[in-house]
Formats: structure tokens, sequence, C-alpha cells
């Protein structure tokens, strides 16, 4: 319940999620609870495997906590994988070392789909639940969290691939031979990624993103068809308020650049978008429809802290003057940084950004 | 010289490449003398490596050949690698099964980069001259013949990584802390890649094209600056005329659908654009000024000769109206589709587009 939470103490994420004004552009950083912390580190050894982290909603609240500790960000977010509903569906997600996520079990036919019922994510997904109402608890109103699950089209390629894949080869296979069994799994698919969130809404989150991590392998055609419309079906599902407060909601195309439009269409708040496209000529293709999230090449963050501050400074001018923009990387930060970066293009943000909020 | 060469059979590339009245849509095929035929394999056995193969004129020739003798197709590219430049200047191309090509020696730092010369293609690449001249003969006019080369920024991160890359993490630190090094790099390439793609046009490449295979990595910023900057260099220096026929110019960033318009402002003739963009929307941005080249995803290949036809029917249809239009995949064909599958493609691209040429 809402009434036993204390009143964020730092709004800027969701006031620029929201495009009211704020004093400074907010910034967070995708997978900002990561290896590139030796605290992380240490955790998730302590934790055994990644899905051992993952499951436990007390080492999942200590790892999201971490760089909050050691920087001025501006938002939270869930420790958890995108594909933890795929695994809930029974398919059986593993990490090898090394390597990408993989299933045990795939879809191999409309047999397969037919199967999935949508889920209720209080029955296998109740650690992710608990892991928000602890992080909302002990984040104590410091700043807003933000849940987030994959998409659907997203999940459904691990889910036919069997893990990750360069071409797709499968997974279009069956968008171009079995449109009706594509539209069966996308829909099951989309129907549990709304009730997921919605539940990480119940439980606290108090802004939620969508990663169509594998929507920009896609023909334009193939997009609109089976991932933005089943985001659009998402949307339209989700709860927008909670106890009075307006619950913003991003999507993420990585390499969506050309689909701003479209995205910005689907009724959602904000897009996130990788650092391909200018986020000034983004910000002119959405015009007020949406807030803006991005855009920093994450390479950046691994040369030193003057070019990350120079880089930091371009992208903000080139947003300009106003609300509506979160900093953030393209895409999540890699292993290989130093912390000392990550604090470096946090402070460059909130100072360079005073200007653009007078 | 021309003189002693027949006149073209089959002009369709070359009239849609300048945007000329055409009676039906040509199609060629990225890799259409590839691992997918097995009479590929067997020349490929036969000549030992994949370099091996590149290096030997009469081999070079019969591999490019072969799909012609299957398939109608509306031209011929010059067998050999986007490579070949790093190679002759001494970085060391080899190819290990399974994995891509890599480097021995690569470009560690300012004072390696200084130490590059422009390159004399009848020098070290006179195997690819060769081929060209070779080629052309056999061909006997039937179809036009392609030449082409990397792009500048593609060669570059082959050199500085050493290899194949997710990130481009070390060439892209090169853009972030040293841009005056890269600009030379980019200049020493950009002049080299003019050079050689110029002694292919004299030994009898009809018309060129310059793959910007990983253009599509970089943020808008440093694609203009690194990128598209040094293919303008090139398109610049291009002979566009050869014993009165024009030789047109193809320009192909993977993943570059967000900058068609500076693309096409370079002054080349044509673009070739992945499947992400629809080809209607990509002609829409460009207008008159270039030719479109695409745009099928290759993943459609390994279906089925309905699902083939049904797709290069839309894409058709997405294109419209009149000629500029030379069907292609968005990418390179990979090695498991069918042969029947490619022959299914051509026929459909033939026998469908009659319509839009009256």
């Amino acid at each position: 319940m809402s009434a036993s939470h204390p009143s964020l103490k730092n709004d800027r994420l969701i006031r620029a999620l929201l495009r009211q004004p704020v004093d400074r552009t907010p910034i967070w950083i995708m997978r900002q609870a990561g290896r590139y912390l030796p605290e992380y580190r240490a955790v998730r050894e302590q934790a055994g495997d990644f899905m051992s982290l993952c499951r436990s909603p007390e080492l999942a609240c200590e790892v999201t906590m971490q760089p909050l500790r050691r920087f001025d960000l501006d938002a939270a977010i869930l420790f958890s994988d995108i594909l933890t509903i795929p695994d809930a569906m029974g398919l059986g997600l593993y990490f090898e070392t090394g390597e990408g996520p993989k299933f045990k079990r795939t879809l191999q036919n409309a047999a397969d789909i037919a199967k999935l019922a949508t889920l209720d994510p209080h029955d296998e997904l109740s650690y992710v639940i608990d892991a928000v109402s602890l992080i909302r608890k002990e984040l104590n109103g410091e700043v807003p969290l933000i849940g987030f699950s994959g998409s659907p089209w997203t999940l459904a390629t691990y889910m036919v691939e069997g893990g990750s894949s360069k071409t797709f080869s499968k997974t279009k296979a069956l968008l171009f031979e079995d449109p009706k069994a594509a539209h069966q799994l996308m829909s099951v698919l989309a129907d549990s990624v709304a009730a997921y969130l919605n539940a990480q809404i119940a439980a606290g989150a108090q802004a939620v993103m969508i990663f169509d991590s594998w929507g920009g392998a896609l023909s334009t055609a193939h997009y609109l068809e089976f991932s933005l419309a089943y985001m659009q079906r998402i949307v339209d599902q989700l709860t927008r308020d909670k106890d009075g407060e307006i619950i913003p909601v991003t999507l993420f195309t990585t390499g969506g650049g050309l689909w701003l439009k479209e995205l910005a269409a689907t009724g959602c708040d904000a897009l996130s978008v990788d650092w391909t496209i200018d986020i000034g000529v983004a910000r002119a293709q959405v015009g007020d429809k949406v807030a803006l999230q991005g855009n920093m090449d994450p390479a950046a963050m691994a040369t030193s802290p003057a070019v990350i501050k120079a880089e930091a400074e371009r992208i903000l001018a080139s947003y300009g003057q106003g609300s509506g923009h979160i900093f953030n990387l393209g895409h999540g930060i890699t292993p290989d940084i130093k912390p000392d970066n990550v604090k470096a293009l946090v402070d460059a943000v909130h100072d360079a950004s005073e200007q653009y909020h007078r």
C-alpha cells in the first residue's frame, strides 16, 4: 500500500518521464547494478549462479541498492532478468559461463505454442514481486523504482531459438510460415507481460520499462505486426495510476530509430533510444508526444572522464532546452568500465544540464 | 579497353541504377557466388583456404560465373573479400574455420597509423585487377560486372580490432580519444579505396559498390564524421565515365536507414538498404536523387518458394511504379539456403515486376 511509503525525495525521473519541469536532467544507467562494480561481483559469487541471485529477493535488493550508494543516480531499477517469463512458463532458463542465456526446452511448433497459458505472476514469479516490495521499502523514498520486462517479440526469440541468435532464423521462419501461431504466441506473451508489470506496479514499481532488445532485427512490416502491436497491447492493459500517482511507461526497441513515430503513438510516456539516432533528431520526430531516454554510446564509457563529459554535453545540447530528457546510455554498461567513469558521467550530466532547465 | 568488349545484352542493372526505364526490375543477390552452391563448395575445397580462392583470378572468375549459369540474374559481382586492402597494407588477413576474418597484425596507436601509405592497387592487389579483367571477358557482355570495396570505417574496424567485433570498443576509443589519428587513418583508407575501385573500373567493372558493413554501429555524429565523410571522399575521386559509359556508384551502410538523405547527398547513384526500412518509406525520403537496392530479409530465403514469392511481391509493391529499384536481399545470402529458393526469388521478381514498368 502506498500509504505506507514515504513520498519521493527525488522525483526528477518521474517528472522528466511526464515532461514536467525539472531542475536538472535525471540520469540512471542500464545495468547500473552489474559486473563493473566489485561489490556486485562479490554478491554474485556469494549467490552462486546468476538466476540464484535473481531469485533471492534479499540479494536482488542488495545489488539494486549498490550503485545508489556510489553515485548520485536519479532512479533504481529492479535487479532481474528479461527472461523470467519464459523461465516461469517452464522452458528452463540457465546461463553458461561466457555465453548468453539459454533454455533447456524450446518451442518447436504450433502445438507447443498452443499449450502456453497466460502467466499468473503471483505464482511462478513471486520472487520478483517480493524483490520489488523489498527494494521499494529499502529505497525509503530516496529515488523511484523502475520495474521492467522483455517485450513479447524479444521473449519469443529466446523461446524459439533456445538462446541468443545472430539471424533469428527459426523465429523469423515462424513469422513468415505460420503467422497465426506467431500471433498466438505474441498474444499470450503480451498478456503475461502486462500481468507481470501490473504485479510489479502493485508491489511498488513507480515506473515501468519494456525492453525490446531484438525488435531492430525485423523488417518494418514484421516489426509493426509482431513486435510493436504487442507492446501496444501491453500498454493498453497497464495500471497507469496508482493511488493518485501516474506510473510512466517507457518502451525501448534497440535499433528502433526508424519507428519512433509509431512507438510514440502507442500511448506510452517515453521512448528509450540507442546511440545511433541523434537525440535532437529523435525529439523533432516525436514532438511533445513522449519523453526521450538516452543515448550515449556505451563505448564512450571506456575512455576518460574528460571525453565522457564532452560526449554527455554534446547529447544534452542536442536534446536542448526543457524537460522530457532522461539521460542514459543507449545500451547496458559493459563489465570493463571503471566505476570512476560512471561517477564522471553522472556528475557531468547533473552539472551541465542545469542550463537547459532555467 | 572497352573497344574490345561487346556491348551489354542485358543492361537492366545499369539502367535501373541510373533510374532509366527498364522492362523488369533487375535482381542480383549479395554473396550470390557462395557456400549455398555445391559447385562453389567444390571449387573452394580445390583452392584450399578462402584467400587462395580470392587470389586466383581463374578460380575467382569461375565462382563468379557459377550463379549466372543457374539463375537468370541481372548482374555478376566480382568474387573477392572486403578486406583485401588491409591485407595488402601488410596486416596479414587469414580465416579460421567457423570464425570471421582475422588479422595477424593490428593498428595499436597513432604511430602505426602514421606509417600507412596510400595503396597502389596495381602492386599488391594485381590479383583482383586480373580477376576483374578475366571475368569481364568471360561474361562476354551477357550482364554487367560489379566491382566493390569495403568502406574506410569498416576496414578500420578490422585493422584496429584485429577481427570481427560486437562493440568495436578499440576503434570507437580511437574516434573518441584521438580523432586526429582516426581522420588520418580514414583518409589513407579512402584514397586507397578510390584508387582500388578506379583500377577495377579501368579493368572492366561496369558499376561499383562500397560496403559499409559496420557504419550502423556508430552514433549519428561519428557516422557522419568518420564513415560518411570518407565515402564522400571516395565518390568524389571515382571514374564516373568510362569510354562514354556511366559507371554507377552504390553505397551500402548496413543499419543505415537513419541516414539515407545524407547518403543520397554524397552524389552516388544508388543506395543499398537492409530489410529494416520499408523500401517505399526509403523511396519517399530520397525522392529522385538516387536509385534503391534491396531489401528482402535474408531469413525469408529459408522458407518456401510461395513465401519467398509473396515477400518479393510485397517489396516490389512497396517500391511501386517506375524504375530505380534493383532487387536484392538486405544482406548476403546465408550458406543454408536451397538453390531452388534462389531460382524462385529471381523468377518471382522478374514475373511480378513487369506491371511496375508499363
